[in-house]
């Protein structure tokens, strides 16, 4: 409805030429390291000069598109858009805020669930990358063979086989938690507050990265906890040395951080690192509630090691859960905790008594039938294309001096825009044109980030998201004419 | 393995042939009102004397087994003990309490769950009587045929469909809350959780009745609130006077009662009692929560009406479940309410994001496929018949002075023994023998009801149940001995 009768000027002929080559990388028709066609085969191609032909190859190389190898010819570059710099780190104020977040966040919450919206606001993958088929036809053998037999409030530590198929997958990355220190959540967020219910008493302090995800925010708020947010380097987390300080200055009952790929910056703690925190939260005697949620959906071929397997005497409570990788309908999450069992426990019973149990069953069966590993190589694949194109379209549509993340997992991004930028501005424009994202502002619980934006590239890539990106980057230059 | 090598002597003949009479009740082949054989024909039957006959009869009317009408013979009688005391009406301790009860609740728990223990202990219908294949069969086809569909973070309201259904059936009860006012939950515990997260603050006081429901007990320890236990009759429930001094003297941020059976006296409040109850917590401007889990479950063809049904404006939060009638497996409870639903929401979404999505669905197209309300009649026949039996039982085996409660709906007996009666040893002695129950202890935040213990009715009859409420009698003379 927006701009209906502003026609926008055609662009030149070789930036519609160039953006052509774009579709196709960002089609996967051309991909990373193959040759492009020669210059003069691309004009022949289009029937275009050789000079039409030259300035689109300039300006696909001017974007890190192409790359030309001398006398060799053009190929497509392996990361297209290296020019964009990352975002800051964060300097959050160095003071613990009470946390209210609750509202603006069912606003967005209410479109990113809607499909009629462009699905760069809900961070779960859509149902046709989990293709979770197997899975249902294992819950639907259970209903009918076990149904009777699970038909009981089971163990609240959940179901002993899934128990015993997590503590196997724990154990694959260095992480040894027999199953009788698994204990299955109604998804990672009841995981979580488990786990600060048996580290915090409310009015609490906990330490969390900074930006992090806006459902931690309300865990706090619901609980009655203080959030102290952490400096965090895009890249490689959470800042040691104000990790250090900030214990030394002020009681902290729990550290609350990502293991790896946080959301919302996607930044991965290497193991060196790793260390370093535990040790000083164990100077401190301060526990690490960690979340790896999304550390199955590494894009490389290791994946990162959780804290708990680096460091397996710590006092360590990690929370995950399926909701990102197979069955965010399942509703089924875990916690693996080397201490407090019997406090663990009584918090489940307290919050839900034990979880449903033929979810649990067929869970258990479809990891016992293999399949899962194949599953988690192939949308780790599909989400770090998705990274890649989403990256390219931000490149070319925003203005120059946004930021952006460069994950190396999970399927978020997030963008830095000029100081003064209004990221909520944006997204009310972009709700009326059917598009949603989540403003940045929703991702402390201090007044920060008003100037960023996180954009999910979690749905299969298709002309709609390619063009509601491409949308948003119009929108942020009008904002900021 | 006790008492292996202690021979007791045989009882008298005309006992044997008395608890052969009383095991055809049991059984259900003599009902209530029916006839009896004459003394002459039972003899015969028998092959005994007339001597015989008249003295197993005369014990059998002692007992309140049969009673004999002029110029027509002996018959079943209608309730068969009404010679019982009911339990003393509670006086809990005027002051709020700190509550920690989880410690023994979990031991208890173990041995609840496990088959090879008799299942006194477990207050929930086994599978047999559950008899959910209809609804599995729903899960089966739901997880066949909308797999793909229900695989996202479903709203965290819950499914639409079932809180019309919900919404449609408490109409009936004259409970007009629209499916707009219904959140579903994992269970009825997660309700309750949400109710007192949007009530109260940790340190609060809630009044609650006594004895309570220990689940409900380890919710209030675990969420930070005290507890003010209010005295309560074992038929008419909580005391409208006590209530109001009390709520006089202190501030009191929410109160939480059974609406209906409650667990474990089986009180029913009528309705006269509920406009008082709702007319004094509107006086005091207190918020009521009410558990309706068990109202489903009345013996008389008269559902009894919720708090929310009764005083539609009032300041009442109501909370529920499938689990005690079809599906303990399924965790799915649900709250209404008629005001704070943005709060509800937020909790919710901080406790557990949204419920499972499939089972939902599943159970909103049983509910709409039909059959629940001729099953709920089913189960509320075998459960009362249940009760009876194990009155007769607890009648004729525990000692003479134990009072026990006469519930009109739910599937649980409360017994009140002496004073100076040690619950807590009778369930040591009872889970070396195999037996599991619940000792009265669990059931205040307080010191009281050492001297009581509760019963579960919720299995099939059988052979095994009624020796092991026969010998938790013996158990008891023992002790008392």
């Amino acid at each position: 409805m927006i701009c209906m009768d502003q026609r926008t000027p055609s662009p030149p002929l070789y930036e519609t030429l160039a953006a052509g080559v774009t579709t196709l990388i960002d089609n996967g028709l051309l991909r990373p390291g193959m040759r492009a066609r020669s210059v003069r085969a691309f004009a022949a191609q289009h029937g275009v000069s050789l000079t039409t032909a030259v300035q689109a190859y300039r300006l696909l190389e001017d974007r890190g598109v192409l790359e030309a190898r001398p006398k060799s010819g053009f190929y497509v570059t392996q990361r297209s858009h290296r020019q964009r710099e990352l975002p800051t780190a964060s300097q959050p104020p160095q003071r613990a805020s009470t946390v209210a977040v609750s509202n603006p966040v069912f606003s967005v919450l209410s479109y990113a669930g809607d499909p009629s919206y462009a699905p760069l606001g809900c961070a779960i993958p859509s149902a046709g990358l989990l293709a979770a088929e197997r899975l249902d036809r294992h819950l639907a053998r259970c209903a009918r063979v076990h149904g009777r037999h699970y038909n009981i409030y089971a163990d609240p530590h959940g179901d002993a086989e899934l128990r015993g198929q997590i503590s196997a997958r724990a154990l694959r990355l260095g992480h040894a938690v027999p199953p009788e220190g698994v204990l299955i959540t109604n998804g990672c967020t009841e995981a979580l507050n488990i786990a600060l219910s048996v580290t915090t008493r409310p009015g609490d302090t906990v330490a969390i990265e900074s930006p992090t995800y806006f459902g931690l925010l309300q865990v706090l708020e619901a609980r009655g906890l203080r959030a102290l947010e952490l400096p965090t380097d895009p890249t490689s987390g959470v800042d040691v040395k104000a990790l250090d300080k900030a214990l030394g200055k002020r009681r902290v009952a729990a550290c609350l951080l990502a293991s790896s790929f946080n959301n919302p910056l996607g930044s991965r703690i290497d193991d060196a690192r790793k260390v370093a925190i535990i040790r000083v939260l164990t100077r401190y005697r301060v526990p690490l509630i960690e979340d790896d949620i999304y550390g199955d959906i590494s894009f490389g071929d290791d994946r990162p090691r959780p804290f708990a397997a680096i460091s397996p005497t710590a006092d360590i409570i990690l929370c995950s859960s399926f909701s990102k990788t197979i069955a965010p309908g399942y509703r089924i999450g875990w916690l693996a905790a080397n201490r407090r069992h019997d406090e663990i426990l009584a918090a489940k019973f307290a919050l839900s008594l034990s979880g449903a149990a033929l979810p649990q069953k067929a869970m258990a069966d479809f990891l016992k039938s293999g399949g899962y590993d194949a599953h988690l190589r192939r949308i780790r694949k599909v989400f770090a294309d998705n990274i890649d194109r989403m990256r390219r379209v931000v490149d070319r549509s925003f203005p120059r001096d946004t930021r952006m993340t460069d994950p190396k997992g999970g399927f978020v991004l997030w963008l830095e825009l000029p100081d003064g930028f209004d990221s909520d501005t944006l997204y009310q424009r972009a709700i009326r044109e059917r598009i949603c994202f989540v403003p940045g502002g929703l991702f402390t619980a201090g007044r920060g980030y008003r100037n960023c934006l996180r954009l999910s590239c979690s749905h299969d890539w298709d002309a709609r998201v390619e063009r509601s990106v491409a949308r948003l980057g119009e929108l942020a230059h009008e904002l900021l004419a």
